[in-house]
Order: structure tokens, then C-alpha cells, then sequence
């Protein structure tokens, strides 16, 4: 059956989550209603990152097999139609046929996260549900220092959630940097996976360093412990972006 | 009596406008509420430019007086408390005290404003209400030349709405620029003062030149005409924001 790898924006506030639940709205459901109200196939597509509820996407990737072939523009803007008539806050940027070897959760190599902080007294009016409000004054350098303590391959048990699925802790972090432009503290990660809650446990445990609560050394002893009670407060699901996943190079497209 | 400087954020979308108006929810009506709601003052304040339904502001600046002499922190932070409770999507960025000269609208010397195009073949996701989403491709650069047909002292009376209220259509423009980051064409306007719905107007025969079907001196053909009939469609509220406005420096500051 031909293949299609999905690139997706959305707004995650009004979603459950990316995954399925019952009776719950879900990113995954709301995509998969609109390819049955286009194509009548019931299917169920798999994404290379479950995001949890209130966490959004500008470059999630889905793919999914349908039974009939459509080029892809046109799969793109059939789903779209469809999200939009269900007002959905979900975009499909484009839509690759791609071989049988193509997974869009195993065959990733790569994916970046970004975390978005509004340093500032005043409330957020034009980015709420968009960033985390912080109105204490953080100091972005300290939190960029102390975030490369956690760069490398780390016991993460710390900063993983405890109802984390995955068999290991073990994971290697390529990347945590931490930058502001103005009011906004902009967080960049960059792995081959995440555990669960992990970007979040650090941006929570970096905004002590960033009050003055904790430094450095902190955040080294905290991850050395490997103790889930040692990681500061998790930051809130509304200031999380997944934004790129990578595959390697070409592998997996095929001409229409 | 104490007067203050708000520099004001807010998004337009639920909002008839900047300006108070019969049973319509207003920002003046909802700033002038938290003001009654903290300090107890019926006042009325007046802002640099009065922003139509849906437009948004990142750089509103109005002006109001109080009863009681605050400190502009308290003043900020006490209208945000309330603003906040009534779950308003207005926030004050800062309130300084001014001297009795100052008013935000005739004290004001430059009004920046800045329009945003989606332009790719995915209607917005995250950016819902914040963009127009034009989803035929644009070319940018033919748009920029054409803006620069537009700079300088013109009678706009093309670019203007029928029910502008202003005595002349006389104008200097200082700055219509277009710009392109990947799929978003951001244009900055920038001059001591607009026409009602001059910039939407803009915009809307700028996208004529952006699909081809007009170019720059069809736009300098409309100028000239002097007639409200040659303008393109006036482009949507939603992609626009009031950004800066600028006064005469430190003239009406006052120590706290």
C-alpha cells in the first residue's frame, strides 16, 4: 500500500496529547478523522514523538499507508481541507510518498525540541498557551552553563518522568543551549530519543539555576544521584515545541 | 493630577478595537476597568492610534491620570492583577510617570506597524488570528519595489477608507519594507501618522504584486489616481500589529 510520511504543525492546548485516548480529543485522532472523511481508509498513523497534552508541533512527523495513490500534494491538502472543516488547530505542511522501510518513530535518528520562557513582569497576552511565564528575572548565561552539564550520554533518571516507559535511562543529549532575545528565553535540545518529561524536567531544573536557587554544580549532582526526587519542578507542557525530525538522507522517498 | 505612560500588548482578536464603543467589547473599556477595578478612578485613557477589530498591538501607548499618586510598577502590576481576573488578553508592559504634557496621541512623532503573510499552501496552525494566510506563492521581492513607489510625502487618498475622518490624505511615508523568512513575508510601515486602514490597504495591493497580477507601476498608477476604487482588497486585521510609537526623547519623563 503506497506510504506517506506527514510533516505537522499544531497547536497542542485544545489535544489530549498526541496519542489516542478514549473519549478524549487527540492530535492523532483528529488527523486520522479527517484521512477516513477524505479517503474512507480507517488507518492509524504513527508519529515519531508522542507529545503530551498541551505540547505543540511546528516539524512532527507521521507516516501513514493508504489504499488508493494520490500524489502527495494532494493528500496534504485533502487532510487539510478536512481539519479545517473540523476546526481543528492541526496543519499538514506536506505529504512524501516514501518506501515500506519508512517508520516515522523507528527510523528516526534525530529530533529537536523547543522550549520558550517570557521573561518578564507582565503576563503573556499574544503568546498565551504559547510560553512559559516566568516573571523573576532569570539569569539566561548561568542556565546555559549549567545546561551543559547534561549534555552527553547520561544515566537521565533524574529528569525522566516515573511513569517513563522506556527499558534504559541511558540517552545520549547532543544539545541544550539556552538563549534569550529580549524578554524571550529560547531552550534548544537535540537527541537521537527522549525520555518522557526529560526536556521538561530540565527546563524546570534550569529555571532554579536561572533564579540563583541552584548553579552548576547542582544540576551535576542532581543528574549524578539518579534520583527523580532530586529534579527540580517539571516545566509546563505549554512552552514545549517538537520542531524537526531528522531520517537519514533520502533513504526512504520515492518519485511520484 | 498623576499622569502615566501604559505601554500596552494585547491580541485584537476578541476586541471591536482599541475603542470604547456601545455594548462592543473594547481594549479602552477593558484597561479602563482594571483601572476603576485597583485604584476606584472613573478615567478615560487615550491611546497613540486607535487599532480596528481584530488588529494587535505589541507597542500600544496610552496615557491616563489617577487620583493617587503610585508608583508606575504598582501601577503596571495592579492593572495586570485585574486584567488577569477577568481573563482580558491585554497586558501592560510598563507604566511610567509622564509630565502634564504629555498626550499619547498628539506627543506621539513616529507610528510603526508591522503586517504578516503566511504564505505557503498550509493554512496556520499555531498562528491562527495572528497572520493572513495567502497560500499562492508571493514574490517578495517584487512586492519590496513596488512599497518603495509608496515612500515619501503622498496624497493617499487611494490608500485610505471612505470613512476616514482625517482632514487631509496628505502623508508622509518613511518606510514600507518586505521581507521574507521562509514562509512568512513580514512588512514594516512606519510613518509620523496613518490614514484609516492606509497600511491594510498597502498590503492588499502589495499581494496584487506579489501573484503577478500587478506590478510596481500599476501601484504608482493607483497612487497617482488619487481614487479609492484602484486600491487592491483591503487586507484582513488579523495580520496586523501596532509595534512602536515614538516621542520626542526623555522631554516628559519624571523621576519616581
Amino acid at each position: 500500500m503506497p506510504k506517506y510520511k506527514l510533516l505537522i504543525e499544531y497547536d497542542g492546548t485544545p489535544f489530549c496529547g498526541w496519542q489516542r485516548q478514549h473519549q478524549l480529543p487527540s492530535v492523532q485522532q483528529a488527523i486520522e478523522n479527517a484521512i477516513f472523511n477524505f479517503s474512507g481508509d480507517k488507518i492509524t498513523i504513527v508519529a515519531a514523538g508522542r507529545t503530551d497534552t498541551g505540547v505543540h508541533a511546528t516539524g512532527q512527523v507521521a507516516h501513514v499507508e493508504l489504499q488508493q495513490s494520490w500524489r502527495g500534494e494532494k493528500v496534504r491538502d485533502a487532510i487539510n481541507a478536512h481539519l479545517t472543516l473540523a476546526a481543528q488547530p492541526i496543519t499538514i505542511l506536506s505529504a512524501t510518498r516514501v518506501n515500506d522501510q519508512f517508520n516515522a518513530r523507528f527510523s528516526a535518528i534525530k529530533r529537536h525540541y523547543h522550549y520558550r520562557i517570557l521573561n518578564r513582569r507582565a503576563p503573556p497576552a499574544l503568546n498565551k498557551h504559547r510560553v512559559w511565564w516566568v516573571p523573576k528575572k532569570l539569569d539566561e548565561k548561568a542556565m546555559h552553563i549549567a545546561a551543559q552539564k547534561l549534555v552527553g550520554y547520561h544515566d537521565f533518571t533524574t529528569f525522566r518522568a516515573s511513569q517513563c516507559q522506556a527499558k534504559s535511562p541511558l540517552r545520549h543529549l547532543d544539545r541544550l543551549d539556552v538563549v534569550r532575545t529580549e524578554d524571550m528565553i529560547e531552550i534548544y535540545a537535540s537527541a537521537p530519543s527522549f525520555l518522557h518529561n526529560q526536556i521538561r524536567s530540565f527546563v524546570g531544573s534550569l529555571k532554579e539555576v536561572g533564579t540563583g536557587r541552584w548553579d552548576a554544580e547542582d544540576v551535576q549532582n542532581a543528574l549524578e544521584a539518579r534520583d527523580r526526587t532530586r529534579c527540580g519542578s517539571v516545566a509546563p507542557a505549554l512552552g514545549l515545541y517538537l520542531t524537526q525530525v531528522d531520517y537519514p538522507k533520502d533513504d526512504f522517498e520515492i518519485e511520484e
